[in-house]
């Protein structure tokens, strides 16, 4: 018998990982014959880089760049055994790097993915993927395409600056200038929207409020960002995902980029479709479990893949809230991990314990019945 | 296939007939084509009229007798199958019979079961199952034996009010003017808790104080009840089960009562163990689990007797807490109904909602596992 836990992170208290781990170290106690495997997942948000490095043989660069606030700040990406570079925009220049009070994408920059990038193309590596999730900034790409050599100039000739305010000043773009070795490049990018770069539906209008643009601001960096549009790819503009991530998606779109689903490509990194073909039973995991789980989230995407094998999949959840049937034309069962009237604290504090506790009992009723029928 | 929902009641918001069905729903709805057999169980406590009356062929007799507090009240008794009249003290001297600023052991009475076994008697009954849980009394049976014919007097002669404080005043009793037809009579009681009459872990001592006693009524009580003790029968005094209800215990035993299990007597009048025989799965439930849960419950009991069968048993409870390896000594899975963090009153008030659907999601992983094992 075998078990493939692919869990994502339970939010603010477990990462991917970690789930992962409770889940097994659960099942292990219970049927200590049982193959069990691991494979923490993501959807290509924040937690995306540290799932793959849990789950994939792989070597970590540390980095100095530039903060989305245009501070230097310490990062990280992730050499996979393919040689495949895995940068995480939440790592990089994540709403979370950016102090509640100083949120704002006037004054927020892509620069420093530009520069993770050179760092990797510097080092020889030339497959990218790239997770978009979590950005703090609007800037539509200005900041990586200028790390990457793409002149940009207001209407003096002089080059202008990479923050989001920057966008106003543009008066032309120059590609010749972009760093050659790009030509080489493959960039994958794990975009769970799709949004247009511009408009009522882009990304200053839908993402903007969320990372402090006012009323004002939204209307001005949309205008911006549809000259910045124009004068780089017109053609790119309305591609599905390019208003992700403020605009780093249609950046990516320029430099040849596919847009895939984080939890796609997360699950073509740690081959969890190989590890699935032959199991018996999938247990998947999430902090927060609604009728969003099954719009582009980890676990129905697990989930998806397990049926295209026959195999069940049982989701864990921190929280279980709105209707159910929806969720169980997914999941063969899902159980909330809470086990009795309790704080949000106390859920997030004992969030291992809960699980592991849920999990023994699941694993339990599975033996059982299991043993049953073979016996 | 054959399933078995023998649950306690979860107090405050289902009582045990409404438990068993929402599980039964959940589990025909995902398995139509199952037998699902509902045994609403109960300890002996309240509810234990309900569960009997829901699971069993019954009649209902409507009396008006003496409440707690000596005003008349209106209540009933259940008359089963084999013409055992069974009465609850809960539903006729209970605790949530008298409002929480009047409760005073010294002020209430059991002279209501008394006359509820007189009616009884009256209509030709002789075989009686009496739940002692719930009480409001402290009157070591007084009021009982009073209704039943006993002469209890003062030193001078005068016949003794029936409540706690008119213990104070015995200074004889009388046997002989008992009612002729107890002779006739089986008293089962259902009693969980082995308390002697008197003493430090007597009914005064240990009861009391939750039934409004101050310290040195507790004290005078314990005397009173031990004075009178020695006057009815000795011998009964140290029985386990003595001190439960207020002494209601003693009053029965000196009636030759058998003191049993709540559960056991409540399981047999249900036929629990003829249903659960050749069931492949025994569902139970509680509105809060513990260690405790193991000490005489209902759901342990059923589990017990599941295990005598070679019958797994699953337990669905409003609430987890403590230890839970003990509970797994005990029931093969146990799961909390919570599906995430919710006030105590939503609990409540959506149980039925929650029990519902984690019902199903426990049917959906049996099923699917039995399914997989035939297929």
């Amino acid at each position: 018998m075998k078990i493939v836990i692919a869990p994502d992170s339970f939010k603010g208290s477990l990462a991917s990982s970690e789930v992962a781990q409770h889940v097994a170290r659960a099942f292990k106690d219970v049927h200590p014959e049982l193959t069990v495997i691991q494979k923490p997942m993501a959807d290509g948000g924040e937690g995306t880089i540290d799932a793959l490095a849990a789950a994939t043989d792989h070597k970590r660069q540390f980095i100095r760049l530039t903060g989305p606030l245009g501070d230097p700040i310490e990062s990280s990406y992730l050499i996979l055994g393919d040689d495949t570079v895995v940068i995480e925009a939440a790592s990089v220049l994540g709403l979370t790097l950016v102090p509640s009070d100083q949120r704002n994408p006037e004054e927020t920059t892509s620069t420093g993915l530009g520069e993770a990038i050179v760092n990797a193309l510097d080092h020889g590596y030339r497959k990218f993927m790239i997770a978009l999730g979590g950005s703090s900034t609007n800037d539509g790409g200005l900041g990586i395409l200028q790390a990457l050599g793409l002149t940009v100039q207001d209407n003096n000739g002089k080059e202008v600056g990479s923050f989001g305010k920057d966008l106003y000043q543009i008066d032309s773009v120059n590609k010749s200038t972009l760093d050659p070795r790009l030509k080489d490049c493959t960039f994958k990018i794990a975009c769970d929207v799709s949004n247009p770069l511009t408009g009522s539906n882009g990304a200053s209008h839908v993402y903007g409020p969320q990372k402090g643009a006012s009323k004002e601001q939204v209307k001005k960096l949309d205008e911006a960002l549809d000259k910045w549009g124009r004068l780089l790819d017109k053609s790119m503009m309305d591609t599905p995902g390019a208003g992700a991530a403020g605009g780093l998606g249609f950046s990516f779109l320029t430099l040849e980029g596919d847009l895939e689903s984080g939890a796609h490509l997360v699950s073509e990194a740690i081959k969890l479709e190989e590890a699935i073909k032959d199991a018996d039973l999938l247990i998947t995991g999430e902090g927060k479990s609604d009728e969003q789980t099954l719009h582009g989230k980890a676990p129905a995407y697990v989930a998806d893949l397990g049926a295209d094998y026959g195999v069940p999949t049982i989701l864990l959840s921190g929280s279980i809230e709105g209707d159910r049937d929806a969720l169980r034309g997914k999941f063969m069962s899902s159980f909330s991990i809470v086990p009795s009237i309790i704080s949000l604290d106390d859920c997030m504090k004992y969030a291992s314990d809960y699980l592991y506790d849920t999990s023994v009992e699941v694993a339990r009723l599975w033996g059982h019945i299991l043993e049953r029928s073979e016996g």
